[in-house]
C-alpha cells in the first residue's frame, strides 16, 4: 500500500514506538549558552498560512519571567504512542503497513481534548473523530483546493460503515484574503438553510484559514456548537488547530474579530501533507523552528539534524515534529488559555512584524509563515541556516515601508495601554520574554534597515 | 430636583430601605393551587424589545424536573439595598431627594458581576461603572434615539471629575431590523479606526438590541474585551442585559449568531425609563410577568397588586420589580450559564412562538415582548387580566400562517436532534418544564385556531 514505502524508509533511523521524550534527538555540541549581545539588528523573513515565525531584537529588557522547565516535564500536555495495525496481520505485513498514531492531550479541565497524530488516520481510523461527534449532523467546512482532494475521503470516513451521521459541506474560496466576516457568514447561511441545531458538529478540513474560520463559525452559531479540527497543512497541525484561537481578518488588522473556542478533538493525518505545496510545507516548518527558539532547545537541535527529512516529508520525522510541537503548544495553552499572563503571547514570536507584512501586502500575498523575525546574534547563524534549509524567504517585501510597519503594528493585539509590546528572545536558546520595555529608537533604526533592502540585514 | 416628586409620591406606600424579600407584597387569596387541565389552546400575544413573554400549552408532558425552592432562598443571586444620599444632607432634603440603590450579584465564579438598580445612578453614581473599567478607553455603543437623550450624560459620567478615561461612541440605527452582522461590524470598524486595544471597555447604552449587539461585539473584538451594560428599557433591565446572551439576527432566525459573554457590571438607572414609550414599557413588563409564571408566584401576585404603579412608572415599585426579576434571572444563570440543562431554557417561555412571529413579520414590526404564549386555563384569566392591564396585544398578527409558524419554529435553538421542544407551564403557578414530549397534533390544532383570528383563542 502507498504508506509502506514512506514508513519503511524511515523505520531504521527513527522508531515510531516511543514516547515524545524518547525521540531520536542527536544534540549538537553547544546550543544552550547565553546569547551573545547583538551588535546590529538582524531581521529575517519567513513564510505564511496561519501564523508566522521567528522575530527577535535583543534589547535591555527586564528579567525573563517565562523560563520554564523543559517541555514534557510540565503539566498541560500528555502524550501516548500507539501502533494502530490490526493484531491479526502477519508480522511482515505489519512492518510494511504499520500506521503511526500518537495522542497529545490538551489539559483544559472540562474543555480538554486529544490531538491525534499519524498517517492513514482518515482512511483507517475514522472512529477517532466519530467518537467526538455527539449528534447526528456534521457540517464540513473546507476550501476549493482541499475539497477536490480530501472532501470525499472525509465524508466517507464520517458516513461509512454503520455510521448514522448526516453530513453537509461548505466549500470556501481558498486563501487568507477570503478570511473575512462575509465568508464566514456563508457557513452560518448553510447551517441555517440545512436547519442544523445546537447539537451539530462543525468540522474544519483544511489549513489555518479554514480552521480559524470554521472555529469562529462554530463559536458563534447558536452561541456555540461542537467543533473538530482536521488540519491538512503543517502550519495548522503544529500550531493553529490547537489552542482554540479562532477568527477572521479585518481590513485594519489580522485576526481582529474572533473568539477563544476549543475544539473537541484534533485529527492530524500526515497523509494530507503529501499534497501540500513546498511553499506551504516550509511555512509550517517555520512554526516548528519557533517552538525551538522560544522554549524547546532540544527540538531546535533535532531540527538541525533532521531538516532534510522534514523537507522530504518523511512520515515518521514529520509525525515526531508535529507531536513535539503540539506538546509545546498544549503546555502553553493549558497554562494560559486566554493569553492573560503573557505566556501564550510567546507563541506569537514574529507575529507583530508578520501580521503587519501580511496586512500591508494584502492578505494572501505572503503565506503566514513567511513572516519576519529578529533573531539574536548568537543564534542568528544557526537560525538563518535552518530557515534557508527550509527554503524560507529572508528579505522584506519591497512594498513594506517603515511607516506602514509602524501604522499596522500599532493595532497589534499585544498593544497594551497604547504601548507596543514585543516577544524577544532572551537568555539561552529556548527562552524569551514579552515586553514593552525596549528602545523604540532601535526599533525605528531596525525597521529602516529592514525596509532598505540591505542584504546585510536579512537573517 | 426632578427625582423628588416621583420618590416622594411613593414613599408612603413602599419603603425603599428594604431587602428584596421585605418588599411590600400583598398576596391575593389563592394563587398557588395546581393548575386545572386546559380544555382548549389559548394563545396570547405580548410585546418586543429584546426577548418575548408568556407561552404555554398544557400537555401530558413528563414529570417537572425544574421545580425549585422559592426565589431568594437559592444560591446564585445575592441582593443588598443601600441609600445613596450624602450623609451630610438635612433630614427633610434627604427624604425628598434620597436615591434608591440596590445591588444584585450574579454568581459565576471568576465571571461574577453586580447589577446596580436605582434612580439617579448615571447622574450621581458614576463611580459604579467607572470602577469596573480597568483600562483608559471606552467605546459607548448606542442607538440614534438613545444617543439624543443619554449619550452626553453617559460620556459626562465617564469623563467627569478626575476621570482619565478616553471615550468614543458608535451610534447604530434603532430597532430590531438593524440587529445584523453588518451593523455589529460597524462597532469593530470604529474600534479599529480608534486603535482600541484589548484593554478597552465596550459599554452598551440602550435596550436589548444594543446590549446584545455590543456584547457580541465585545465578545469577538480581539477575541474578547471588557463589557458593561447600561440598559435603558425595562426589557433590558429585567432580562436581556443580565446573563451574557449576546448576538445578532440572521434572515433565517433570531439571535442565531452570537456568544455567551458576561458583562463586568450592569447599571440599571430607572431614570432612563422616564422617556421610554408606553409600548416599550409594556413589552418589558411582559418579561416580569414571565418570571412570575415560571418560577416566582409571589412576584405574580405582587404584579396583580401593583400593575398600575408599574404602568405609572413609580420609581420604587419599578426598582422593586427590576430587582426581583434580576434575582430570578441571576439564580437561573448561575445554575445554568450556557443553557446546558434546560433550566435556563425556561426563561424562554413564549420565545419559540415569539421569535417565529418576529421573524415572520420582519424584525422590528413587533416589539420583542409582544410575543405569543400559551397559558394554562387555571391561570389564564389572571394572566390575561394582567397583560391587558399592561396594555399588551393578545392576538396573532394577520400575516402569520400555520406553515410560517412551523417553518420558523423548526430552526428554534431549542430544537434537539430535529425535535421541537417547548417550555410548558406545569404544576402550580411558578413552575414549568422544557419538553419535546407533547402532542404535535394539538400543537397544529392550536396554531390553526391561533392563526384563524378567532377571538376566543386570544388570551
Amino acid at each position: 500500500m502507498a504508506l509502506s514505502g514512506r514508513v519503511a524508509s524511515t523505520a531504521q533511523s527513527i522508531s515510531h514506538h516511543h514516547s515524545a521524550r524518547e525521540a531520536p534527538i542527536t544534540l549538537p555540541a553547544s546550543f544552550s549558552g547565553p546569547a551573545a549581545p547583538c551588535s546590529r539588528r538582524a531581521p529575517c523573513q519567513t513564510p505564511t498560512h496561519a501564523s508566522p515565525s521567528a522575530a527577535h531584537q535583543r534589547q535591555g529588557c527586564g528579567p525573563c519571567t517565562l523560563l520554564l522547565p523543559p517541555a514534557g516535564q510540565r503539566r498541560g500536555a500528555r502524550t501516548t504512542a500507539a501502533a494502530a495495525a490490526p493484531a491479526a496481520e502477519a508480522s511482515m505485513l505489519q512492518q510494511q503497513e504499520e500506521l503511526v498514531m500518537k495522542t497529545v492531550d490538551v489539559s483544559l479541565g472540562t474543555r480538554s481534548y486529544p490531538i491525534y497524530i499519524g498517517n492513514g488516520l482518515l482512511q483507517h481510523r475514522p472512529e477517532l473523530f466519530r467518537k467526538h461527534i455527539p449528534g447526528k449532523k456534521v457540517l464540513v467546512v473546507t476550501n476549493e483546493n482541499i475539497a477536490k482532494i480530501y472532501l470525499d475521503k472525509t465524508v466517507q470516513a464520517l458516513t461509512g460503515g454503520d455510521s448514522q451521521l448526516s453530513v453537509e459541506s461548505v466549500v470556501l474560496p481558498d486563501g487568507e484574503d477570503f478570511k473575512t466576516l462575509d465568508d464566514v457568514a456563508r457557513v452560518w447561511d448553510k447551517a441555517l438553510q440545512s436547519r442544523m441545531d445546537r447539537g451539530t458538529t462543525f468540522l474544519a478540513l483544511g489549513g489555518g484559514v479554514v480552521g480559524d474560520m470554521c472555529g469562529f463559525a462554530a463559536a458563534c452559531y447558536q452561541r456555540g456548537v461542537h467543533f473538530i479540527q482536521v488540519p491538512t497543512t503543517v502550519m495548522a497541525q503544529v500550531d493553529s488547530s490547537v489552542g482554540g484561537k479562532t477568527g477572521v481578518n479585518h481590513p485594519l488588522g489580522k485576526n481582529m474579530i474572533g473568539a477563544f473556542y476549543q475544539p473537541r478533538a484534533v485529527l492530524c493525518d500526515t497523509d494530507t501533507l503529501t499534497t501540500l505545496p513546498d511553499r506551504e510545507l516550509a511555512s509550517g516548518i517555520s512554526e516548528i523552528v519557533k517552538y525551538g527558539l522560544i522554549r524547546d532547545a532540544p527540538l531546535f537541535a533535532w531540527l538541525e539534524e533532521n531538516m532534510e527529512k522534514l523537507m522530504a516529508r518523511d512520515t515518521v520525522a514529520t509525525a515526531y515534529a508535529i507531536e513535539r510541537s503540539c506538546i509545546n503548544k498544549a503546555e502553553v495553552v493549558a497554562a494560559d488559555e486566554r493569553e492573560t499572563n503573557d505566556l501564550r503571547a510567546t507563541l506569537n514570536l514574529g507575529h507583530t512584524f508578520g501580521h503587519a507584512i501580511e496586512t500591508g501586502t494584502g492578505y494572501g500575498t505572503l503565506l503566514h509563515g513567511e513572516a519576519v523575525g529578529w533573531i539574536d546574534r548568537s543564534i542568528l547563524d544557526r537560525t538563518r541556516t535552518l530557515l534557508q534549509r527550509a527554503r524560507l524567504p529572508v528579505t522584506v517585501p519591497p512594498e513594506m515601508s517603515v511607516d506602514l510597519f509602524k501604522s499596522l503594528m500599532a493595532v497589534d493585539k499585544k498593544v497594551s495601554a497604547g504601548k507596543l509590546r514585543l516577544i524577544l528572545l532572551k537568555g539561552p536558546l529556548g527562552s524569551c520574554v514579552v515586553t514593552g520595555d525596549f528602545d523604540t529608537a532601535k526599533l525605528d533604526e531596525t525597521l529602516q534597515h529592514f525596509c532598505s533592502g540591505d542584504a546585510k540585514y536579512s537573517v
